[in-house]
């Protein structure tokens, strides 16, 4: 009897949980719409429905009936005799209840009107370059993290309990170390690259590109990085993403540039990385809470990994370089293919992150990152911000902001208060490189697959080891089962050392 | 004090209904999307989203709070106190509260699980021409619809509560009436259609009319109408709709065939004709259940008011056919506008309603109604309708269909219940026959305004008649107060009787 009671319960549990999972895909999609064409007199009526929608979700995630549903299955008794799938529904339920009822609901939405003036202010700060403005802001958002950081409370740092919200189970002792090693290597590798006398050459890239061809070319090589278009589709908006509305439902878009082929062609690549990795989650997930990838940095593992690992080697392109060829012909063809390697490898230190390489890219995480930790240990003050962002500019990379638009006010996430996020753009990095290492060792013709434009065993593979498993596994359950070993920085420092030996000839 | 509370219900009944409304909204963003775009990977669960967001709204339109929301309200001193907008939204919700309470809930499910196994075998029927594997069905259908009809009661006939659900108020009364003179009229206007010698010659628009070339000229078209584009877009589907997400959002579709200019053409000037009267609703009624057209009956008449008064005309085509030449050229440059303007008016009796022409699409539709009237009056059995359906094509059009896929299974309506629905196709035209006759005294430039290609003022007309009004008059009041007369057919009769004289010069 209390069999069938508790199997009727986890029923009607996981109908609740499906039905929260719905109307998160409605948000998704309006969202998706929002962005890709909806026309704008529509907006301030639809952005009603996703207020609705969104308070609706948040009322079931901490509802009484959620309280009741966690108070049972949560008694050990119960949590054993449950299966995989619903013990790990059931934690993630936990965990999001909790966090969600140490805040009382007044102060949350205070934190919720403050972040939407902030981003406004931000955006107005950054195009005036004017730091004053936003400062007061930023300190009230910092002020109120901190205390939700109390109500929620932390082991160790309290920017650990941050950290957790995209990557759970990072610390700042994890971070410490691995970012202290890859900075460590970095900065000497950075400076022997920028001495080398061997820079290539970019003057081809600087011409125009038809729109029309780019298309033809992008959705040639997400077909080829074997993105099922019958589960998804690529549009066009002035900032990539990916969107996942279910795994049969995975959408990308992209930015065509008529002057800059490289944009679109490895946005593309990287929003398809991401896409991979949704369109690929066992049927099982569907409707769960675990339907997703599991952390911002394997997700970011997987764009990256497609993007650079796969998309920036030498075996790719001499797969491909000849149909790059031939859809821009004439435009491209006294060009050659280490030439064209090369100059989408060119390393180059920058003032802003979203156009950085594939090596220094890490260092302006690894600066947001040591900022972030200053914020919440009480070393640095909001106030600090700007100088302590030009200093550590100039440390790591050698260049100053001349202005704070260009510096600490570049980025939109500190006006949202999405700290804790920043590290898991190099933790993608790092993963990627660790992952490839074991996939290397598993599929030894991994090069010569890639060279002969057979990439679904490459996909299949990852399919298997992390795709599949959504939300299923934490990330440090990811990397050690695929791996062997925990995180460890050696693999990337190794990977861009090996790649821009040959690349620059150091 | 009683005031006080009575204000605080009301607010919170407003909030309820808009809730309503905002999930309607999602719920047609997910079906516009479905229609024109989403990955077919993703459309079973995306069917299950929409399936729990419509059982929601069905919930609250018939849950206890609604109840006493409706009790409170319908008080006969409290009604009255009511502002005009807010006691709209009590009959209206009174209304549809009373038609779904009276249906007891397993009975609607199964007849939702019928009708929807009924359009499965439908399209195969239709596709095979099998009438005898379509019958069980509809049997089973109209039976449930009997017995609903019971349960929803009725004013004298049976069939008058079927079309109260698509044009409230309407009657068998008044449609044996309305449909008896246009029939009268219509079928000797066709019988000297088409005995006349002066055919309009259609060869020249037997050829290929490139599809990019169509597209700009449909979006020029609707630019010119005064279709909104900061508050709709213009999209491709097999079968084209019009649909109001809010006034701010009101999308079309369209269908470009290689080798006929004309169905876009029309095709977008008709569902811009219902978008025009979406958009054009009142700010006050946005997030009520006013927010929409009255009836399905004055809809029509704004789609063929544009499509056929408006877009059918020699003064619209006066002005934009050399726009039409100057798009193909050289393709048409031989034609005139004479020829051209004849030949999109040519009449000729046919068996299927959606291709036919601008007067006996009439008369199929009074077939049509004939034979549902007798299916609820008990003069027509199902098993009946092939053979009655092919008596009344030869009686009024000439015209016998070959199979049952030509003849009484060509339309999806029946098998999903839509009973009482193809009146508004005919009502239509006699609306916008009327509409018309008051436009033309009220704006007697009407005429040359339209050879000016000066739309704006008929659509300005149209809005403050019509539009603006969403669901806050019934239809008859709208036709009463805009005509100064109830539905009167002489109009539509008069309208084609001088259109056709001078088409076919009889
Ligand atoms: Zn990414
Ligand atoms: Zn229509």
């Amino acid at each position: 009897m209390s069999v069938q009671i508790a199997t009727a319960k986890l029923e009607s549990f996981k109908a609740y949980v499906r039905k929260m999972k719905q109307y998160e895909e409605a948000i998704a999609l309006i969202y998706w719409d929002m962005r890709t064409g909806a026309p704008k007199k529509g907006i301030g009526t639809r952005s009603e429905v996703v207020g609705e929608l969104s308070t609706e979700v948040f009322r079931m995630s901490t509802s009484d009936e959620m309280g009741e549903y966690l108070a049972f299955f949560t008694q050990p008794a119960e949590l054993e005799q449950l299966d995989t799938i619903s013990r790990k529904m059931v934690e993630e339920c936990k965990k999001e209840y909790d966090r969600s009822k140490k805040i009382p609901a007044e102060k949350y939405q205070a934190y919720v009107v403050l972040t939407s003036q902030a981003e406004s202010a931000w955006e107005d700060a950054k195009h005036n370059s004017d730091w004053a403005s936003f400062q007061p802001y930023l300190e009230k958002i910092v002020a109120t993290t901190q205390e939700f950081i109390e109500l929620w409370g932390y082991e160790g740092h309290k920017y650990n309990t941050l950290l957790d919200m995209y990557e759970p189970g990072m610390t700042v002792e994890k971070l410490d170390e691995v970012f202290g090693t890859l900075r460590e290597k970095a900065v000497p590798l950075l400076q022997r690259i920028q001495a080398s006398p061997n820079q290539p050459d970019r003057s081809f890239l600087d011409q125009q590109f038809e729109i029309s061809k780019q298309k033809q070319f992008s959705l040639s090589i997400l077909k080829q990085m074997q993105y099922d278009f019958e589960a998804g589709r690529l549009d066009e908006t002035v900032h990539p993403f990916a969107t996942a509305l279910n795994p049969g439902d995975v959408r990308i878009t992209t930015r065509y540039l008529p002057n800059d082929i490289t944009s679109a062609l490895f946005g593309t690549i990287h929003e398809g990385g991401h896409a991979l990795y949704e369109q690929n989650i066992s049927d099982d997930l569907v409707g769960t809470n675990l339907c997703t990838g599991t952390s911002m940095g394997i997700h970011e593992s997987q764009s990256r990994f497609w993007e650079n690992v796969i998309g920036r080697s030498k075996a790719f392109w001499d797969r491909y370089y000849g149909e790059l060829q031939t859809t821009f012909s004439p435009q491209i063809d006294q060009v050659d293919v280490d030439t064209f390697y090369k100059a989408i490898n060119h390393i180059e230190p920058s003032l802003i992150r979203i156009e950085a390489d594939e090596l220094t890219y890490n260092l302006h995480i690894m600066i947001r990152y040591e900022l972030e930790k200053g914020l919440f240990n009480g070393t640095i003050a909001v106030a600090d911000l700007p100088a302590a962002w030009n200093a550590k500019y100039e440390e790591y990379l050698g260049v100053t902001p001349p202005n704070d638009g260009e510096g600490v006010l570049q980025d939109v996430h500190w006006s949202g208060g999405a700290f804790g996020y920043f590290p898991s753009y190099a933790l993608g990095n790092m993963y990627a490189a660790q992952f490839t290492q074991t996939l290397r060792q598993e599929l030894p013709a991994f090069d010569s697959l890639i060279a002969e434009g057979n990439l679904a065993p490459i996909k299949e593979w990852l399919t298997e080891k992390v795709y599949k498993h959504g939300k299923l596994l934490t990330p440090n359950e990811i990397i050690r089962e695929v791996t062997g070993e925990e995180l460890n920085p050696e693999y990337l420092v190794q990977y861009l050392e090996e790649k821009y030996k040959s690349v620059y000839g150091i």
